[in-house]
């Protein structure tokens, strides 16, 4: 009896950096962790290291640093330990934490959360100085805080200059910054800069594990402690603080040692690179330039539905006929050529 | 050259069902999991066939499952998904959410949180009346859900009866029931009754894998989803959505599998009993009645402190002179030797 | 002895509505309601009268009717009745929820308020469509209700046709519509049409009384009272249910009685029209059209201090070189001579 | 034509001070105010002037001054600003912040609001320790600030050594004082003492304007801002800054004037002393002593039963058989009489 085959379903190779399997590193890590009983909640040895860890690669000897399961715990404890209700929250008209967090932040904080033009998440220092305008007026809640990412929503990158001129604007505006650094090992492979310079003088920074190649967990690394008065007891507060903390930090530790996020992150980018020239070969276009590891490809609705058969990618604007493939530190050339081909068939169907 | 002894660590053995190890069906579940690229966010077949698991074991068939990093995560979801801020949500005096979650439950629900007095987590129904006394009166807020621990904080057994019992009475009251079940293994497990009848007609369970023998995770059990409208965005609003999903849902199809997880917890059963057994036996009062996993005992001042010295155990209530030995799937008879001869030594010095 | 005499404090003539005294008739509405005991909270027979009264006069009689002390409070209690934290707030780019509520409507909602682009407040219906996009999306926050504000916040209005069209399309989209109603009866007076017509078919209405002429008091119309449950305990929970009620809801039952309420506001709208023409009379410039009680012009700045060294108004916008001049139920003639010659100096200045 | 008479509505005579009318020198002082446009918001002469007499009347020089519309919203402003969402709100197990605002301060702040036992409102400071147990514990909680109530909601008075050893203890375990003073003239009234005294070094008090005579409106005395950052913030994001704020601070600046806030008060305690003499005289028993201006008195079922159809008195515990009799600055002789008249005949009927 003849049986209609299956569709196949789509290929998740491209659907997110957190549709990749963890890394060899972050399993042996974890493996190693798992001798024994050990001090709960972030007593153990094997925290006190990766947070070391941390601040030594940030070069922030008198920071504090806390992990987090998910980038959207971390920006929340990050932010909302930043605030009182009346504050506001500045961020991009593209960031995750305005259009992917559900509302969290603002839920956990009870301050108001405004979005600021940007250009694919990069920010002019002059837009802070229309929005910060009623300084002290009861009436109006007032701007606290400034939350950037590095790399952006869109795959773009924060130059050190930049990144620098942004912060010392909005520290002269009595605003803190925040840096989403979700992919923030992207940022730095592809910066090729020592950390601390792709982060400038940010206040504190989360660090992103998930999307380079750990199973879970986030860094928040807070600087200036003074400004995030009780951030431990938000991360309590959301259910963050890890029982078993050493199978998040042993993550960290593993990773951080020896470049191995930030080669894993290379790969990433370099794989992004890859497909993207591939892509313009075949005279598509890009919606955002590729910096990082996350490519942008604009395409007639026709190709679109055909390219979303084939890979699960998400559409970031549903406005716009535009799919976003994410490379990870597991994309292999041969995922690569396999979405080329693809994309190219796709173009074919609409000539 | 002579070396002055460092003095030894306190050992964490018994501090806690957390401080132990993970289980080898929860590693080699997330071994298993790490093959390739998977949708994200739940979207995964190991996520489905957990919850399919979770769902057939508790007898419920149109629930839905959620799963959270920790327990405190999941007791929020469950709660603040439950209630508007104008309602109460009532706990035992002794509550894991009221004591030992830092205000979260209030925070992201915006609800009261009332103590009801217990017997060792144990409420008796009849305190419901009492509290439940201004129905609609808009100057008080309404109580609506009530959330009862088991196996309790202080280590005790809800029996199918009296849990039934209470149930059925909040029902009554137009109260919705949440079982707080960080220890539910235990509790199953040492009622050797099927799961259905531990948790009775409970609205909503979160199910502690954490304590049971997972490097992390917690699951929800919505058994009635039509009043927890919204609680999977609640989920993703405190960032207890996992990216990387499988890493949660395989530990748990792995370790609800072939009864992994009530064996787990038989063992740590047996050795509080036997730790119990041999505390009662050295003549020490125990300050609750061991019925799972937990141990509590009465200690003189001195004695207390030599423990202390000897073991990082916990003292729940810092007014009282006793202290929380717990076992886990990981306690050896030898851990419980020790702990009788450190008990043993110490009882000797105040004689 | 010569004295330097003081210089005059800038006049309030013109600062807003609320810096006008109490209408004659609010005033005796309170002198009449003090007669001895009454039942607090609501419970009263004016009350129930000002209640029945301004459903009459909406043509709502199914709807429920509470009293706030503030526009602010009332809106407050209007949209945090309506949703739950995961949900968003939409409002025009210059709503007073967003602006001049210091954050309230977010605090006390826990969701978040999104401002979409106006014309002066006016939103085309066309803009809720790109605004509405992810709908069952739990990474996203859930638009629910939708607060447009009429006379607007720049003195504009919302046509009948516009604002059926507008709440219609809302509808469509499964958007709740509130009408911010602060200057409703400017509104109502200035269209002249009836006060069912200027609302439409919203789902509730502020309506504003202290700028009308009381001394303090909203109201808020539940027109769909099934999608604002709870809103009673949000009136309590922010401290706006008044105790002694019979004040505020007997100032509603006298300015609605005759009239009263949309002559006050028919008399600011003259003098607004009176002064605007005056205004366009010395060649200066309207930032926006008057179409209520609210004059908006633009000055040079040399002229603008000069004006603001004779009045106490008030500039929207700090980009913009431009002030308000909002008249009331107390402008007279002579207060609009008075700011005609002082523009017409400060003019002179500059030129 | 024989007509059956209607039964009398019951009395709103005793049913709380908030049902009495409005004091003359309150409705003077408010047509006085009413003279031409006055700055908005707090702007205005008057409200200086009565912020300056709180401050004097109290001895508070460097004090800050705040109006709110009610007790409630007073209440949440003062408690709300003190803390951020892991701290706790300590009060007594009859507070009206914990049992009569349906939850409202603790979804503003945020924060846990933890009920201590007390005897008729009064704490002992020895309740204290045992509720402050585990600072810095970021598992739990932590205390920030105790409320107290002058005169407790049950009509006692703290006494000023009381008061005083209470806030010296509190201030010694860093908890912050507040003091709801609703009915605070009645406690200075009756405990003849200048106010300073009878809130003690309290850092800061609500005193009541509604329960002492005036029409609406409490003030909020900041004694200790530092400690209270933000609060104007609160007071705007609660709606509770008046816009025509005259009209509140009006009145407190006339009742407070040549005592007239404590002759009302008086009046008002003076009419309880002869009703709770009379009931006592009846051979009834007082369910609390009367030290100020309520009185609580038990009754058997039936006679409880005659006196409610006979008066809208209200009973403050459920579960006990008891009515409270409030008086205020209105009540007559010839009210007691009629009370004292209608508990002996509800009396007669059940001997």
């Amino acid at each position: 009896m003849d049986r209609v085959p299956a569709v196949p379903a789509a290929s998740t190779a491209f659907a997110s950096d957190n549709a990749a399997p963890a890394h060899p590193k972050a399993l042996e890590a974890i493996l190693a962790a798992n001798d024994g009983t050990a001090a709960s909640y972030g007593g153990d040895p094997i925290t006190q290291r990766a947070a070391e860890r941390v601040k030594e690669l940030f070069d922030s000897p008198n920071a504090e640093v806390l992990f987090a399961f998910t980038g959207t715990g971390a920006n929340i404890i990050a932010l909302a330990s930043a605030v009182r209700p009346w504050h506001e929250i500045l961020c991009s008209d593209i960031a995750h934490c305005l259009l992917d967090e559900a509302g969290g932040p603002v839920l956990v904080s009870g301050a108001s959360l405004l979005a600021l033009p940007s250009d694919d998440g990069i920010i002019d220092p002059a837009v802070l100085d229309r929005r910060i305008t009623r300084r002290g007026d009861v009436h109006h809640s007032q701007p606290r805080i400034v939350t950037i990412t590095q790399s952006t929503e869109n795959g773009r990158l924060w130059q050190p200059d930049a990144i620098a001129e942004f912060i010392d604007h909005a520290h002269d505006l009595d605003l803190l910054v925040h840096i989403d650094g979700s992919r923030i090992a992207n940022a730095i492979a592809a910066l090729d800069v020592p950390p601390a310079q792709a982060v400038g003088d940010a206040d504190i920074v989360t660090i992103g594990g998930t999307k380079n190649g750990m199973l879970f967990g986030d860094a928040i690394l807070v600087r200036r402690p003074e400004h995030f008065t009780g951030i431990e007891f938000v991360q309590k507060q959301i259910g963050h603080l890890a029982s078993k903390h050493r199978y998040v930090s042993a993550q960290f530790d593993a990773m951080l040692a020896d470049d191995v996020w930030l080669e894993a992150a290379a790969h990433a980018n370099a794989m992004a690179a890859r497909l993207s020239t591939g892509i313009t070969g075949l005279g598509l276009h890009l919606s955002s330039p590729t910096e990082a590891n996350e490519v942008f490809v604009d395409l007639p609705a026709e190709a679109l539905s055909a390219v979303r058969q084939r890979f699960a990618v998400h559409s970031p604007d549903p406005h716009k006929l535009a799919v976003r493939f994410v490379c990870s530190w597991a994309t292999t050339d041969d995922d690569v050529d396999t979405a080329l081909h693809a994309l190219s068939k796709a173009q074919d169907r609409i000539v």
